[in-house]
């Protein structure tokens, strides 16, 4: 089943508004975020009003409380979103940039140029937030926002775009360079991952239901937002006290995100030293360890792990523990169980840090460090619109760069092919 | 429905080569490619027989003069296969490139480290040499290719492959790296475009046909190679010996490829002066015309256009014709009809040539010279594996290069995250 007339408009809509932002220069680009940030501000008592409608039917409908307060904007949260905007405001544009350029034996010059992808579309759950940050990110690199939310954002999601628009129109930009679909059933997100000729790239940001579906449904590009079962393998050249404090830190200094630890692989030679002081340290933290049997040998604190606990994101406080003989193992087990998100390593030596990050497959391989970098605002991107776990585009962090593509500009003097 | 067990076993062998080839050093893959070549030509006779096994099926059952053609091998043939191996080993290895790197005020010091995709798979037609082609491409960028080629080309591709893999294992690495998939299925092709644990970026190459069953069906990263419906625009301030001699490139001097000109879109003020000349020169070249009403006006030779031939790719001895009242009517032209592949502009006028280069949005925007140059040999590649008519991951002529990724390496002192 095609997408809908209604889909196919918005699409249409979107697209066209992205040829001109295509065009459309920096400071256009920023006085439109800075005037959205501060539109955010001034109608705060308006989105509050919005979303406390979606925060109703939602507690009437049963929302657990974790989503419940996702959901919740409250002035502080909204001055986040329009500082979020002026931050992304004070970001380098991406969009013009000479990546190389070269000329051939027949006198063609040819230039490879950085553009926008056109149209992004972001498939996300219950969080109004995003509505605005990926408006800012798209926006500043030259992008049309093709926003779908959840149904149960719908009132808070609709009113952070009508107020995001007037910034854009205040700009004397399309208000069209934001669309948030309203209709939120299942039809319009099938709708939106098959708007072949309106969508160039499609970022889905939720879970392994929308995963499965963007999968299932998909027929526009797609960058792949997954999970991330992260690893801490501790070398049996580890500093042990470093070891312990990455460790703590991967797994409990926030367990709902896709850069926190899951797994802890440590190296048989240490593991009588080292497992019984990192899982007192983690049960203290309130966090339940579950192993294979050598780890068990080694701490009462263990339960038995099955196969699937290997590789689960348990998102929660929650490890699993395995053992390794050498190296190798830890390699192979990392890449058996990993996600291809972020892989740490603890140790002084340097082959097995130089083997570690050659052989690991993953976005981002740490030496002698938290798991917990892997984020655009700690790599220094300013900003995020999320963490690509596939290969192809963009792999880890995505920051303004990550949205944009390329075109070659070929220029002659009346060359032809002999 | 899951792909087969048969399948996923080959993806599975084709992931487990992958991991060793992302570690192997330029030299071993430059040996394998030259024992690959010299192996090539040492078991030509070989290589025909399968081949003329191929050629008599495809003839009983009907198959025309002209994919007949494109299946047939001859010597000539083998040694080209074999001289392109040699070429790509002569290739600069794009895996282990430092793209940049920085330093965070944490003291983390991040690198981004071109690395192999990992497995890539190519579903393709009925041309033997592109099993050898896409070897020699994914085994330099480090890459295990996994290769569905047509059931016509069976024998001839698995016997290739043979050959390839002999000279693999001469060179101590995995056969696994080259798996051409020897059952010729629909079944086979659906569920390699399905192997999601296993392959990184799937490669199609053939019609809209193929294009629209992987749009259907594949749950893998793709990339598509589109079709190329590319204008050259003869702008009001163009050299028109230059333009003339453009056009008639463009167009004739090879047919039946993506980058070969299909329409024509012309200035109305200088239609009446330059639209006879080159329909005239067109026609003495076998090409049939169609047009607009403004076209048809200026010369007998063309016929009516209907709003479909200005978006047909002919791939054969045809142009669609277009009169246009300015420069902002051309560019619309082009990003209505064109495929995003190539788009050239003939003039002397520097606003003319900056604005067409920045608003046409296609792969490679083309100044005074012929859409035949976009491929990756023109291009200085070396080689290519297709042109990329999508914005994700790669656009345009696909080298080396745009088959590999990248991942963050991040070294620390054992930082946490506060």
């Amino acid at each position: 089943m095609p997408p809908s007339e209604a889909v196919l408009d918005l699409g249409a809509r979107a697209k066209a508004a992205s040829s001109i932002l295509a065009t459309t220069g920096t400071h256009t680009k920023n006085t439109a975020l800075l005037c959205a940030a501060d539109r955010l501000e001034s109608c705060c008592a308006q989105l509050l009003a919005a979303n406390e409608a979606d925060l109703e039917a939602a507690a009437d409908s049963g929302m657990a409380a974790g989503p419940l307060d996702r959901l919740r904007l409250t002035d502080a949260r909204v001055a986040a979103m329009a500082n979020g905007l002026r931050t992304v405001a004070s970001l380098a544009d991406p969009v013009g940039e000479v990546l190389d350029g070269w000329t051939r034996p027949n006198g063609l010059h040819i230039e490879r140029i950085r553009v926008p992808l056109g149209v992004v579309a972001i498939i996300y759950e219950n969080r109004p937030n995003v509505t605005s940050d990926a408006f800012g990110l798209c926006l500043k690199s030259g992008n049309a926002a093709l926003l779908r939310g959840s149904a149960t954002a719908l009132r808070s999601n609709v009113a952070i775009a009508e107020v995001l628009r007037g910034g854009l129109a205040e700009a004397g930009l399309p208000e069209d360079s934001l669309i948030v679909v309203d209709d939120p059933s299942h039809e319009t997100a099938v709708g939106v991952m098959q708007l072949v000729d309106h969508v160039d790239a499609l970022i889905p940001r939720g879970g392994p239901a929308l995963i499965q579906s963007i999968r299932d449904n998909a027929t526009v590009p797609v960058i792949i937002d997954g999970d991330g079962n992260c690893h801490v393998y501790v070398d049996e050249h580890a500093d042990l006290a470093q070891a312990l404090a990455i460790v703590i830190n991967a797994k409990t200094q926030r367990t709902s995100v896709c850069n926190a630890a899951e797994s802890l692989v440590i190296h048989d030679s240490i593991a009588d030293q080292f497992l019984p002081i990192v899982a007192n340290a983690l049960v203290d933290k309130g966090v339940e360890l579950v192993g294979d049997s050598s780890a068990r040998r080694r701490s009462a604190h263990i339960a038995v792990a099955t196969d699937d606990d290997f590789g689960r994101e348990f998102l929660e406080l929650k490890m699993s523990v395995a053992i390794v003989m050498s190296l190798d193992d830890a390699i192979s087990h990392v890449n058996r169980y990993g996600t291809g998100h972020t892989e740490a390593i603890v140790t002084k030596d340097l082959e097995s840090a130089r083997r570690f990050t050659r052989e690991v497959d993953a976005a981002a391989v740490v030496v002698n460090a938290s798991t917990r970098f892997t984020d655009g605002e700690e790599f220094g991107f300013g900003a995020e619109i999320g963490i690509s776990t596939q290969k192809l585009h963009a792999r880890g962090p995505m920051g303004l760069r990550e949205l944009t593509t390329y075109k070659y500009l070929v220029w002659g003097e009346g060359q032809v092919r002999g």
